[in-house]
């Protein structure tokens, strides 16, 4: 019997996906959340950890007792979501998957621009000032990808027919962005409905409600 | 029979480990390169393309006509790697792959500002200071998980015993960082003999010394 525990801050953040992932699929794993503000628990784990990052995903062989550690969300998140079958359900829809998880990690770097001036405490013309120069260019040109996306796919999804760990990924990152008042939903509503839909997935509905809230 | 056609501007870039894993795989392809300072065909090109971005591998089915198209590098990367038998020989090996390619692509944020810098022709000074304060550290931090996995692996590879596209991905841009000054092979003993080792892969040695020299 295989066990895996993954470990993340006591955020959605990267490790999100991974979370989703193991509820979608109806498979028990240890969700190991370090708290954000423990700066000592966190530096302590860090010296074990295969790159000194988080996430982490720990896979045990119980037979064997035979140990993997994968780092990085996305490598998690794509082992995952193959071991489960959210990958895609072929080699093209598989490499288009991972097309838009590039995208959103492309996003991502500005995004982090703006979540860093926020964490850091910066003044509230700093913090404009990121999101008008940095984040919003950056989020017109990823929105217009996935409009274009979900427009040219009648199934509601971004991707094929069925619901694949870019959509969880897109979503969750709506979400992160509606809080920070990037992302209006009165002002996109393909993307609202998509977010909407992702949100209503059935196996999924409990957990979104059970969780924690965090703006990031 | 299947056709490829890899679209990329005319420097190594986003679009080299695509085209090595052609070679390697010993694969015809079509490697179209736009050169970079014809501003006019890109911004044409750029309507057609489906994320406005470069690289694009576009695969036709010569018998069906049906075409598709890629974006982004690393899902093109992954998917021909995939095709060709060098992601890795196993999930747990593909994701250690992928972890190294994410790494290597967190890298090349700080990377890109280096370049950036270098491209619009900043003052000496200025490209010294993002030299010491942004790229060094950055790359201080990459170096050490690249030389972690290269110590604890007797194969010589990064992942698993044979080459992958994580190995070409690492090896090119160490390629572009010796250029740039930021790998100097004598300190870096490690992964200067790994550098070697992949520039010395037989079935791509002729491509290394044919292909035209370009510094990113």
């Amino acid at each position: 019997m295989i066990q895996y525990k993954l470990i993340y801050f006591d955020v959605r953040g990267l490790g999100e996906v991974s979370r989703q992932l193991f509820h979608l699929a109806g498979c028990e794993f240890e969700d190991v959340k370090i708290p954000r503000n423990d700066e000592q628990a966190w530096l302590e784990l860090k010296k074990s950890t295969p790159f000194g990052q988080l996430p982490i995903l720990k896979i045990l062989d119980a037979e064997s007792q035979n140990e993997i550690e994968i780092p990085q969300s996305s490598a998690i998140g794509r082992y995952l979501a193959n071991q489960f079958g959210y990958a895609g359900k072929t080699p093209e829809e598989k490499a288009m998957v991972d097309a838009v998880i590039d995208q959103f990690k492309d996003f991502l770097v500005s995004q982090k621009r703006l979540t860093l001036a926020v964490r850091t405490k910066k003044s509230e013309e700093e913090i404009n000032r990121v999101k008008e120069d940095i984040v919003t260019p950056a989020k017109d040109t990823y929105f217009k990808i996935l409009k274009k996306l979900l427009e040219n796919n009648s199934s509601g999804f971004l991707v094929g027919n069925d619901i694949t760990w870019a959509d969880l990924q897109i979503s969750d990152n709506l979400t992160t962005l509606d809080g920070l008042g990037i992302f209006v939903p009165s002002e996109e509503p393909i993307l609202a409905k998509f977010h909407e839909k992702i949100m209503n997935t059935p196996s999924l509905k409990t957990y979104f409600e059970q969780r924690p809230a965090s703006l990031l």
